[in-house]
């Protein structure tokens, strides 16, 4: 094991050298892609470093990445598979040998066995997938149904060596291992949620639920990488803040709720997937979630400052030391992300410990007991079902930060340089048209929309919301009622929004005449640092679809309506 | 004069009343619009607060809005003229009573006598006007040559009052008065800059500087919006720092270099308006100096934190007061500007106080003996010649703060309600294309750029700048050899930059295949917020063509250079 982690650990750094001046700079010559080298090592290193429990993991947004890492490596198999079909009889007994404490991992799918040594580094899920190796690979994707996908049997196609010897098939089929299912205990939800995917869970709020400043927590999106951590006794979940140094401080929720100042903030969350389908219908396919426009919600958050915390803990808060860049948290279910330590730390930041939603205890689905709150950066960084935190110099190592959470250029496939690219924290200023409505000049008549666009005829009313990363907060909202020929300004509604920046949406409306508007009506908004959204969504196109932000155009139906 | 300021501020009262929710209110019902009102108010109230020397000012940038505001009172003006020519003769002397310390101000400009009494609040330099009342305005305009345009002209037109007595008149012509000129003492300025406009000093980096990570300090952009303060004695020069609660404390520059920490930070200034040309020749006209890539430079700055100035001057740097919301600057010639007290004492913000510029005493004209360097901010925040500091609820009541440096929708003209848009501080994410080069494939062989790119054929080169606000690092730049067509990432040059944020431009280079070059190439730069620069220039248009930062398209000569 030592050995194979040198031998990655020596490759990788060749690859880093000078990696910022050459964004394309020429592949390993064993022809094997850096990112699968990276990410080996991610798979090798970090966790035993960041002491994720060894529990099963996958991550449904990172499936889609992994037919272009196995690329280069699937290529040489498929030679190889072609010139050699694999006949071979392999007896079960065998296959249970090339289990995770195997230097060589075997599954079989169906009577086929694959040896998935080679790609086991790059497994979106990381190393969970030991867990399944050395038996029945469909066992798993029966719980974590997100692999049941050509793409996936594709890739595993590649790595097929033989087939089960009969003698341990019976009636022709190979026995199925008995596996614990960890979705059933995920918490019942709201109906009205419009689920994107079942297992893990991952659900939008309702357009009607769009239109309010707090978003009722059980209609809060939901986006889940993993299953729901059950725990019973929220007040005794314990938190550990491990410092660069090594040393370590625990805390249980009741402590941290007890022991500190309770801040209170509102707060939007946007998942970087928010409006991906908009992506691909106007540009081109994009992997993942095709989520709408309600991958977002508003929340009231409770909790104390990190920085108290981490100040608690023994950290130089107010002058960071050499080595403090980046502030890494692992979730219960072992999902891991990090932000600047800057922004950990900072007075004005607002990065909370959450222990309360709107007043009320946080719902499971959205952390209970404990949770990060990382306002204006991309919901990804606000761990759920907080149970650790890593002061580090260096990023996350989940793949959640290395890979899943980036964005690159138009032209650029799958085939990239993870590391490369730039994790996401703040993010783009955004809007979206939830709502269009036709108002009859009578019920128009005298309000204050009629007032300020100075209405006396039947109108349509057009309503949304916007919003920036980074705490900037929207300046303008220009909307156009014929497919962005003549634009006007929206009302910015002032609703109140607790904190040190503006954390939250910004909803807005805004009347037309109704012989004024056209076919689509068109929003872009603007924030104070002045950013503007992008007007097509080629402009911002990524294979992974993150970070949506073209100018949300919606077709008006001929009763007016959306 | 109190009662003048009294309904102003009343009337001001009112229009501010939630004008957030109601971005197009009604106007005045006196038809006087709120602008006008507003800078009445700017124009009495703030400048005695602030205590600027009573000195002549002027602002360039600024002249072109006064067409717009004054426009209500000079159509009652004109019917007024219409109906009743003013033929009255006026006697020299009954002139000569209307100065600053009359209450109605009237000015001659040739043989014509205009009362300008209504229109001095709306006068974009400021109250510096008034040295002109009571005599002939033609000298001042023949300082400050940027009056010389028939808009100005139209607007005295309006306030004709009469003709001077020809008893007062020499051989036809009116007494010109005798002005010192504030411009004589400016510096002398390496004649590579690209000059904009000469009284007051405006002039571009030229293009073949803008290559190169430290601007050369006499090659650094100037932008005056006055003529240059002559400061002899530079470790005299007095700075007064003061507080909410009135207190006030006194620094020579001397004091502050010699008792406060020193830091060097390297940092990119721009002014809000460079690229404003390729808006107006993309777009539409705009108001203001057509600037091309050239208002942008990078420098070595060396000075004191001014957070260490405010802790010392009494300020609670680590928990802002309640009331200290902005922190305001004002120059020795009396241009003034704030910016947010949260990035002031912010220890991340890098906010200075600065002596310094690539290691020797800052030039002249950018602020011996002291400057602020707000990085990340809109130049015009970086106030030279720094002589007051005052912490402050409220922003700088300076046109320059409450005015110039705004931007309005697209659709919106001249006619606009500027305190509905907010003050430019973090600028948008940015960049430009400096220089387009042949490389024969005997030159390009070998090098980095054809190994990164794979080139082995005759090839052309392009190189530039980007940069974003608020120390948001460039994480990638596309360069399109076809219009947009295709894309390639770009090398981001690893200069070091000091500083705890991304303060400085990112210089990038590519390279294509001659033949893969069309008509056009273009950039656009991606910042780590994942902000985009917008594709049209209309989408971004607004009247004063402040922050221009469409995709920038450089057209390709046949020989294949700029």
């Amino acid at each position: 094991m030592s050995n194979w982690k040198f031998r990655l650990q020596s490759a990788y750094a060749t690859v880093t050298k000078g990696c910022r001046h050459v964004p394309h700079k020429p592949r390993d010559p064993r022809g094997i892609s850096h990112s699968r080298l990276y990410h080996a090592k991610t798979f090798f290193t970090p966790l035993s470093r960041a002491r994720a429990p060894q529990i099963l993991v996958a991550s449904s947004a990172a499936v889609a990445g992994i037919a272009a890492l196995i690329l280069s490596a699937s290529s040489q198999r498929k030679a190889l598979a072609e010139s050699e079909p694999p006949q071979r009889l392999i007896r079960l007994h065998e296959i249970h040998q090339h289990n995770s404490t195997s230097d060589s991992y075997w599954v079989y799918h169906g009577t086929s066995v694959y040896d998935i040594t080679e790609w086991v580094p790059n497994h979106p899920g990381g190393e969970v997938i030991l867990r399944a190796v050395g038996g029945n690979i469909e066992t798993y994707w029966n719980i974590f149904t997100i692999h049941q996908k050509q793409e996936v049997y594709d890739i595993l196609e590649q790595y097929l060596i033989g087939q089960i010897d009969p003698r341990d098939l019976v009636e022709g089929k190979a026995p199925m291992d008995d596996v614990d299912d960890p979705f059933k205990a995920d918490p019942q939800r709201s109906d009205t949620l419009v689920v994107r995917s079942e297992r893990p869970c991952n659900a939008e709020t309702p357009e009607d639920q769009l239109g309010t400043f707090i978003t009722p927590s059980n209609q809060h999106y939901v986006r889940n990488h993993l299953w729901v951590p059950d725990v019973k006794d929220g007040d005794n979940h314990r938190l550990v803040v491990e410092l660069t140094d090594g040393t370590e401080k625990e805390y249980s929720v009741a402590e941290i709720r007890n022991n500190f100042k309770h801040h209170t903030i509102t707060a939007t969350l946007q998942c970087s997937g928010n409006r991906r389908a908009h992506m691909t219908a106007e540009a081109r396919a994009t992997s993942g979630l095709q989520w709408d426009i309600g991958a977002i919600s508003n929340t009231q958050w409770t909790g104390v400052r990190l920085r108290d915390i981490l100040h608690d803990a023994g950290l130089s808060v107010d002058m960071l030391p050499e080595d403090a860049k980046h502030v890494q948290f692992v979730g219960a279910e072992a999902y891991g992300a990090s932000v600047p330590a800057i922004k950990a730390v900072d007075r004005y930041g607002d990065v909370l410990l959450v222990f309360e939603m709107n007043g009320k205890p946080l719902m499971r689905d959205h952390g209970f007991p404990l949770r990060l709150l990382c306002p204006g950066h991309v919901a990804a960084r606000s761990v759920k079902w907080l149970n650790r935190i890593v002061v580090s110099d260096e990023e996350s190592w989940s793949q959640w930060q290395r890979r899943d959470y980036k964005c690159f250029g138009p032209n650029e496939g799958s085939k990239v340089d993870w590391d490369e690219a730039t994790s996401i924290q703040e993010t783009p200023v955004q809007s979206a048209i939830t709502s269009i409505t036709n108002i009859s000049k009578n019920r128009l008549a005298n309000s204050e929309l009629a007032k300020v666009y100075g209405l006396e005829e039947d109108a349509v009313k057009v309503a949304g919301y916007a919003m920036s990363g980074g705490g900037r907060d929207i300046v303008r909202v220009d909307v156009s009622p014929d497919d962005g020929k003549t634009w006007r300004q929206a009302c910015l509604i002032d609703d109140e929004s607790k904190g040190s920046k503006a954390w939250s949406w910004k909803r807005w409306e805004i009347a037309f005449a109704k012989h004024d508007v056209a076919k689509h009506v068109v929003v872009k908004a603007i924030d104070e640092s002045y950013n503007c959204q992008p007007e097509s969504y080629e402009a911002t196109y990524n294979f992974k679809g993150n970070l949506t932000t073209g100018w949300h155009r919606v077709r008006v139906s001929d009763d007016g309506g959306v």
